[in-house]
This record gives structure tokens, sequence and C-alpha cells, in this order.
């Protein structure tokens, strides 16, 4: 079999090849497109974001277990001591899964499909359904300080335990209005409002790894629960917190000359903290922004520069973005792995931007190929592979040069759903005519013009 | 003595050598140069023209045939309505055809060698001796949109149609005065000063691939032109729009922190358009000035800015330059391929500014090296092998990153032609004296002296 | 054929994929440290520093031989013709043992073993032993322009031929008060402070490769000198001179948007002076500002300025290290190999900013990830490979890129020496805490925290 292939790829060597004349044997560089560079259809699209729900379906059953026997608890009327969460990503109250269900929110938004939002509430409701037992035990037992997949629950102590999936918690009660989520939003929003560290301006900050530290993932980690507070209270303190965060970590965080966030500083580094343009960090940053200039009015105050930042990173990514349409772990540094959940997240924001008309239109083949790569990243059965595993803000190239990445970084997840949702708007976008830069060619790019530009159709 | 010498140095190394366990080998490196860095010789460089010439005139017969038949027509007293012109290159009316031929014309001015200004003239001779009979065929059969490998040479509609060889085509006529050439010069005129589209700052533009775009690759285009126009007419009007030209396209697609020309530019991404740093598009931008300040006063208005931007991208693009000699395809990107046309521009343009004292000698190892690298690039029958296919202004790196490139794409040999004419002068240039830094190592730089400075030759 | 040739790669396709895996295949990407990510032991780091010295011990006898017989020469009652100084790099006048006699110097003040500085002082006084034989020996056979192995020890003609093993003569006589050194010293006094060439501004320079030309490297070759000129004189003079020499270097040198030293410039090419941001070079300049901080006074003229410089420079480097812990011999450039000597100099430069407190802290994985690097260059006989050759200063890239490198170019062994006598200080440093960040992965960046800073320890 092994002979018969080889034997089989230098025919084709041979047939393929073109016509060398022996005498003048010379190196042509064929195109070497690692990614196909093709025209997605929306079928496709969803396709592939059906088969991510798949694999995220096949991670966990969502029930509530006995620890030590593995076995399912059904009774709820007496607390389990060892009750617990059962194991696997679509059981997890985490940041990770919160990117996803904001995602299955969006992606019903966009295409119309239930299915995806109806797996949100699901969630959801799992979730507050079973909290008053977790509490009972708690009171029964003694209080846990974690409980086991669902973390810190009970008792925020960072960002991270709450921010993202509160997100996610309030645009289902926007849709369901189920009064049960509110309990629970309202805690949320005493951590990021009230009780998480902030510098004395307001910023959102750390103790970790230094005395007073940012972290731009923490701009995803707050603004997308702010603007949604802002929506589901009316009042406008939500707004002026989202948009203070962005602006003011932009001011330590954000270098204009590259166009891109640092992942984190310090107080204690100031002037001359080193920066690191980790990937991912940039992809939370405009992730966040979308979502904040999604629900911002036009002439809300600081939209402006909101705006400004959004476009020039938009500038930088496009520059930056490999040849395979994939983005750079560190994003400055063509010899780091190309890395998916970053891609992803820059596909979307990309794509949304254009559909808003937050960015021009000629963005259009930056988010294409940054969709064609992710697709080569989604294993046949729904896996996202490729995303950079969980990483901390350090001062040294070394660590982040070397990271691992695997289907297991669930940061990947959510981003590809998002993406694959705004880029089946992107295809339907009538305001927009493609062109294929040269129809009778595999290696051409394509031209996105905005109709109304055009004289014919003014 | 010699021998004696050789074989006590060689003991020599062997006792002196630093104990090495053999457990324990260590990593030499020893130089990795891809290409020798040789110190080339007029006859050397003389035979590189040749060659590539050689495989010029075997690409066509330059013959009108019957496009039906294939045979070759003599018979001009009456029209054929399938007449075209014969296949190949040293056929077409083209604007990389247009830079050979002024090309050619270069050689013979700094060699004294004949033959390739022949073959200049032979061209032109044989468009203007055959362009009345398509007039005829096209009043008679009705009129084409386009003659065979003519193109639109009887109604131009872009900038490419015309300009690079209407350039060419004013050289030679300002040697040879054939009265014939002057028709076709003023139809040029009339396309590159009156028709072409133009911002409304008259700076030269194209309704492609958005309504109103900028093509750097147009200040070859048109600047060439209307230098020549200048010279040709003693009209300075020429001379202020082909400084205006550079100016204004500067002004949009040039990077001052780069020292670098973005590809193209378009009213309606304007401050936010994202930047693609071609190395072909620089390269057209670089011999565009290069011949515009060949003919202009010394005193003339705007020259001053055009040769501080000369120099700063001759200075960026040292920087640049790859340890084999090349440049990239894509300048910034050293994981893109060596390109060999963008090479040969720049190694031109700098030897030129060396020889003409527009930039500091200490540039002399850049345009060396570059030839060295060209020469690997010339096939044994002259086809010069490894420049970029032709490339639309794209908004993605990924299509950039990707381009093909081969010995068909003739943007490479006018390039290839010029540097070479213009190192045949660098060798020859008596105010500058050339150290190999050191003598008897295989991998030493050559430092350019310019004599008048030091005190021997004061 | 056609339709054969699409079978054929469809067959091909299929038999060439990658196995899929059905359940789940994924491209799981584990961390690639080339270089293990340990945290060092002094006793370790110790090791590596005797190794080096043993290394160095075995590379001569420091003997005085007749160059003729290869005899040693005990009888130094009347001169021989032919007598000179036996080979090997610990024989050696030169400026590269210069640097390592500085760090034996600097080693035995770190660790309290006075082996080091022992050799130390054993060269100097075989030196001063010896010179006056050689005098004998001028005056009586006829003054020779070198002695080998000593060089132009009796008549300095460039900075590279006394600045930095003057500097290490001083810091010996400092603590043995050997009346028989300073002569010497003198001399190379009489050299720096007058003979050598200088710009009309005072700024030390060459007429090599340019007629007026500033090398980053002579930073080295006289800042250390100048700096203890001043200690043992207690005449500011000196330190007006050192701090004069970076300043005015680094306005011509110091390009801040890089944060980096251009190798080279030449009054001839000026404003438009090409940048070549060669590792070693920034070395010496960094090297050189670390010693002059460690004597200057506090409220010294000039002394922020240098401060701010070192720092913007440690900055930039951080950000440009290597994924290994090393450098690239061209520091801006990933393509170039990784380069010991330099790699060295910045982990030594750093790390003892750290220590004293010139840096912030948060410094420290940046050089420890350095020093792991370095110690993967000592061989087993503790000979430091990987070392760039000697490199001239060049306007070409080509040149620069392929440089080679070995365990020959005695440039690496000092800055060796000197990395791991910073890192063992480092290691002891009571006024930090290091924590890995994930105590349970060898994939794991290590935190830096100031004590003072935290709450606990305030």
């Amino acid at each position: 079999m092994k002979k018969l292939s080889t034997t089989l790829s230098t025919l084709l060597i041979v047939l393929l090849s073109p016509v060398i004349d022996a005498q003048e044997a010379h190196s042509e560089r064929t195109p070497e497109y690692t990614v196909a560079y093709d025209y997605p259809s929306q079928t496709g699209v969803m396709e592939v974001l059906k088969r991510v729900r798949g694999y995220y379906k096949s991670t966990s059953p969502q029930t509530i277990i006995d620890g030590q026997t593995g076995k399912v608890i059904s009774d709820f009327s007496k607390p389990n001591k060892h009750a617990q969460v059962s194991d696997g990503f679509a059981s997890e109250w985490s940041y990770t899964h919160g990117v996803v269900l904001s995602a299955f929110d969006y992606i019903t938004e966009v295409s119309g499909d239930q299915q995806f939002f109806a797996d949100n509430t699901q969630f959801f409701d799992f979730v507050v359904d079973h909290l008053p037992y977790f509490y009972e035990q708690g009171e029964t037992f003694g209080k846990q300080e974690k409980i086991k997949n669902w973390g810190r629950i009970m008792n925020f102590h960072a960002l991270d335990d709450c921010g993202s999936i509160g997100a996610a918690m309030i645009k289902t009660y926007l849709k369901t209005k189920n009064g049960d989520y509110l309990k629970t939003i309202n805690r949320i929003n005493e951590h990021v409002s009230k009780h998480q560290f902030r510098l004395s301006d307001g910023t959102l900050a750390r103790h970790r790894p230094q005395y007073e530290s940012l972290w731009a993932d923490d701009i995803y980690m707050s603004v997308p629960f702010l603007a949604n507070m802002g929506v589901l209270s009316g009042d406008n303190r939500y707004f002026d917190d989202a948009v203070k965060q962005i602006l003011q970590m932009a001011e330590r965080l954000y270098v204009p000359e590259k166009g891109l966030f640092d992942h984190g500083w310090s107080v204690t580094s100031a002037d001359y903290d080193p920066r690191f343009y980790w990937a991912r960090a940039n992809g939370w940053t405009l992730m966040a922004m979308v979502e904040l200039l999604g629900v911002l009015p036009e002439q809300y105050p600081g939209r402006d520069k909101i705006l400004h930042l959004y476009r020039s990173m938009v500038k930088s990514l496009a520059e930056l973005q490999d040849g395979t349409g994939f983005w750079h772990n560190m994003l400055d540094k063509n010899n780091t792995f190309l890395e998916t959940s970053a891609t992803a997240m820059f596909t979307f924001a990309i794509a949304k931007g254009i559909n808003q008309g937050w960015i021009n239109h000629v963005y259009g083949p930056v988010a294409l190929t940054g969709w064609n790569a992710i697709t080569t990243r989604v294993l046949a059965n729904g896996a996202v592979d490729g995303t950079v595993e969980a990483t901390t803000f350090a001062h040294d190239n070394t660590y982040y040069f070397n990271r691992g990445a695997s289907i297991h970084a669930t940061h990947g997840y959510g981003p590809v759903l998002y993406a694959g949702a705004e880029i089946y708007r992107l295809l339907a976008n009538d305001k927009i005519e493609v062109q294929k830069a040269n129809a009778n060619s595999i290696n051409s790019t394509y031209h996105y013009r905005l109709k109304s530009e055009w004289p014919a159709n003014q």
C-alpha cells in the first residue's frame, strides 16, 4: 500500500509538472497555500458550527453526581456531602464556557437556528436549579471553597470567576426573563463593581504576579459583563465603567507604534515594563471592544476613542496576519506557532466590524482567510485544535514562546463559534459585493466592494 | 617555502588546538553564504547581460502573422482580418517590455556596446511600421478592443497600457529622431496627461480595486514617461506633474517609520488602510525616482524632497536586505520568498545613487551583494528566474505571501539588465576605492571609500 | 489525460492524507523548550565558572620563549632577539583577555573564592615582570612594532590595544597596590585620554573603515578604563569623559525606536547611515554602562541619562530575546544564529541591574533563561562555544548575517564568567522572592517579587 502510493505520487509529479526543458531546468515557484484560498458558503460555515456544538455536547451530561460513587444524584430533597458537578467542559462554570454560551446566543440570533440558544438556556437552568442544593450542602456539611467544575461560583474571588459567564447569563436572561438568574447576576455585579481590586483611578487590577498588576485579559473578564449590565439595568454607570476600563487599560497596555496590547503591566515596572504581544490577550481586548460597541449609543462619551483603538488594532492585525490566514501566538514573532483561539477572535471581531460598518469593507479578505484557516483546526469530531494553553502574565519571551497547544485548551471553542456566526452574516451582507480578483486562478484574492460607492449603484 | 609554511601551519593548528575530547564534539559554525561574497568584474557583468539579451531575442521573431493559419504576413498592401502580432515577450507592447527597452538604451549608453540599443530601435520601428496596417484592419473589419500581444495600443485605457513603454520610446526618439514615433508618443501623452483618472488634487488613480485607489506601481507607469516628456518638450509642466505624482503618492503610500511604500491605498479606507510592503511596488517607486532625479535640474522645486524620500528608502532597504543579498517578496517579512525583480530594481537604484552621488558610497556592498544574488537567478539560457507573478492591489497578507514566481513573469528582465548596467558603471567608478576588509578571508565585506575624503588624496 | 490526472490526484490525496483517528485525532503541541526551564543553584553556577577557568588555564603556560627554538627562556640577564610570549589565550595582551581578568576580579569579589583573582594577579605580574626585558630587547635589536601575543603593548595605536585590559589592570592595582603596574596604566591613560583620534566634540573615533567612524565597541574599549581611572585618581575628569563618551556615542548610534545601538556610524554617511543591530556591539555598550553606573556617584551629572539609556535597552532586549533564552547575532533578525557572547553580556548586565536596583526585579526571568541558554554552550572541557568571530563595522547585512562562530572567538569567555558571577549574586539576593508560576509544571515561568512591596512584608 505504501509502495503503491509512492509510485502514484511519483507518477503524478511527472504528469503534473510544468514542462521543463532538460537543458534549462529552473526553480519555478508555484503558490504554496497551505490553506486553500476558497470562498466559503453559509452551508459550509453552519456545518462547522454544528460540528463544534456536537463535540461540546459530548463533553458532559450536565448532571450532579456523588463524587465518591460517581453515581448521578436525582433526589435533591436532602444534601449529599460528596455532591459535585459532573466533569466536562459543557458542565463547567468557567470563563471559557461563558464565551461558548454567548456565542450560542449569537448564532441563534444570526441564523435563526434555535438549538444553539437552547443549549445555552439548558446550562444556565441547570446552574440556577441546583445552586440552592449546593448552598444547602454548605450549610449542612461546612462551606467549601469551591464546587468541583463550578469553582468559586458561591464566592467570587476574581474576574475570571464570573465576568465572562456572567455576560452570557445576562444575555440569556434578556431573552427568557427567567427571574431565577437575577440573584446570581447581582452577585456577579457585586464582585465586578465593588469587590474586585482596582487601582486608585478605578482600573480593575490583580495582586498577581506583582502587587499591582493589570492584565489585558481582564478587559474581556469585565467589559462584556458591564456592557450587558448597562443594557439590563438601563443605568449608564455600567457603560461608563466599561468605557473607563478599556481606555485606562489601554493607557498602560496599548502600544500605538505596534497597534497591539501588551499582555500585562505592573505599577512596579511602570515605564520600563517589557512588552509581550500575546495573541490571545489581544483577542480578548478586541472581543470586548466589539461587545461594547454593539450596545453603546452612537454619541456616547468615549465611544470615538474606543472606535479608534479598535480600528488601529484591526489595521495592525491585518498587517501581522500570517500567510496561512492564522495569527502567531506572539503576534510580532513569526517564528512562534499559529494559534487558533486568537485567530478566531480576530476573525470574528473583524468580520463583525465590517458588518456593523465600524471598519472598512476592504478588510473582508482578512476575515475570510482567517476563517479558512480556522476550519483546518476543527477536527472531524468537532474538537477545536491548536489553542494555546492557559498562560500567566510573564516577563520573559522564553515562557510565552514555548507554550503548548491542544484541543483541551477550551479557550478556542467560543471564539470559533463566534467567528463562524459572523462570517455567516458577512456572506449574506448585501451592501457588499465580492469579486474574485482573478476569476480563473486558484491563487487569487477577493475584492470586497461597498456597492453604494460605485456610480452604477448610486 | 610556501609548501613548508603550509605544513607548519597545519602542524601548528594541531598543536595549538584546545584539547577537544573526542566524546565532546562542538558545533563550530562556519559562515553559510549561499551566494558567494565575490567581487564581480565588468567582463562577468557584461556576459550576464548578453545572456539575458540572448534569451530575450529567442522569445519572438517580431513578425505579423495570420492568427488563423499561423503564417507570417509579408504583404501589407491589404488588411487581413486575422492579422496579429507574433507571440513572445520581444514582440509585446507591454510595460515590462518597456523596462527592457529602456535598459537596452542605458546599457549602450554605459558600455558603448551598440547591439542593445539596436534591438530597442528594431522593436519600435517594428511597431510604428505596422501600426498603420492595424488601423486599416480596424477600419475595414471593425475596430478591435485589443491587438493580440500589442493590447490596447490603439486605445489606451490605463497607465499600464502606455507609460513605461512610452518612456522607452521617447528615449529612442531622442537618439534616432525617427519622426514616425511622435504620433504614438503624443497619443500616450494625451492619455497620461489628460484622460487617465485622477483624484481631485491631480494624483493619478484607478477605479480598481476600490472606487478611488492609488497604486504605488503607477509611479513607475507615469513618472518616467513624464520625466522624458519634459526632456523631449522642454516644458516644465511635465517635470511639475512628475514631481507632484511622487510627492502626492508618497503622502498616502509612504510610511516614514518603515521607510517603505505601501502597495496601494484607497479613499474609502483612508487612515485605516492596512499596509503591505510588497517588494516590487517599492522597486517601481525607487526606479521612478531615479529616473526623475536623472533629468531634473539641481534646484528644481521638490527635488530635495524626492532626494530625501529616495535616501530614506535606500537606508531602510539596506537594513532589510536578506543575508543572501536578495530582498523578500514582502520586504518586512523574512519568511516570504526571495524575489528577483525587486532585488534587481533596488540593486540598480542603489548603485546608480552611488555613481551619481545621490547617496553615500558606504552603500556599495548593498548593491554588490544584490548583484551577486541576481546572478544566481540568471539561468544558463539567459532566462531570469524567481520573479513574482503579476499581483493585484490586495488587502490581505495571505494573498501577497503566497504568490508564485517563475521565468514567465517578465517583470524581472528589464530590472536585471538595468542592475547589471549600473554595476558595470560602479566597477569603473574612479572616485571610489574598494578594499576587502579582510584580504585573506572568503568571508569578508568590502569597504567602499570616497578617495577625496582621505588626506593622502586631498 | 486531464481526466486521468484528476483521478490520480484524488486518489493520491486519499492515500497521502494524514491518518486521522475517527475518534479524535488531533495535533497536540507540547511545549518545545530546547533549553530546559530550570532554576539554577549557586553550586551549579560555580561549577560552570570553574570549568571555564580550567579551560582558560589550559590554553597557555604564560612563559617567555625563544620563537625560533620554541624553548622557554629563564635567563633574563641579556636580551634574546627571538624572545616572545608563549602562545595561547591566557598569555595574550588583548581586549578579550581583559574581560576575563576583570571577570576573575569580580567572581572573587562576589563569591570569596580567591583562585580567580589569583590568576588575574598572576597574569599582570607576568606582564610587568617581563616588560622591561622586551624594552631592552627593542633597544638592543631594534624596536619591533609588535610583540607576538602582546601586540602593541609598547606602543598603543588603538583603543583595542589597551582600554579593556587596562581597566582590569587598574582593578587589580586597587587591590594589590603593586606599584609596577602604574607605569603601564599611565601609558594607557596617555593613549585613551590624549592620543586616540577623536571627533571635534571629543567623541572617540577611528579612521576605519571610513575617514571618521564611530564604533559602538569603543564604548567598552574606553569607558571601563576611564571609570576605573576616575576611581584610581579621584579626578572627575575621567568620569566626565566616560559619561561624555556614552552620551555622545548614543547621540549618533542609539536608535530610540529600536532601543538598540547601531554597530557603527560615520561622518560621511551621517543622517542616512544604514543601521545594523549587531548583538555583541550592544553587549559592549551595556557592559560599559553597567561598569560606569557601578562607580559613578548617585547625583553625578549625566548619570540619569545613562540610567535611562540602560533601562530602555534592557526593555528592548527582553522583548527581543529568543524563545531559547539566547539572543540572535543580529538582534532584530530572528533568522540569524543564536550568539553566545552577547547573550552572556546581556545576562550579566540585566542580572546586575536587578541586584543593584537599577532596573525592576520583573526582569529576573530574562536573566535566568539567558543563563540557562549560556550553560548549554559551555563544553565539558570548559570551552565556550557559539561566539561570533571578530566582525568589522560593515554596511551590508550579507556580511553580518553570515559570520562564523566557534570556541576560538575569545570574546565569549569573559562575558560568560561575568554572567555566572552575577547570577550567583542574584540567586542569593534576599530582597527578592522567586515563585514558580505553576509549581507542578516543567513548563512554567518564575515570578520575581520584591518582598518589600507586599503587605505581609511591609
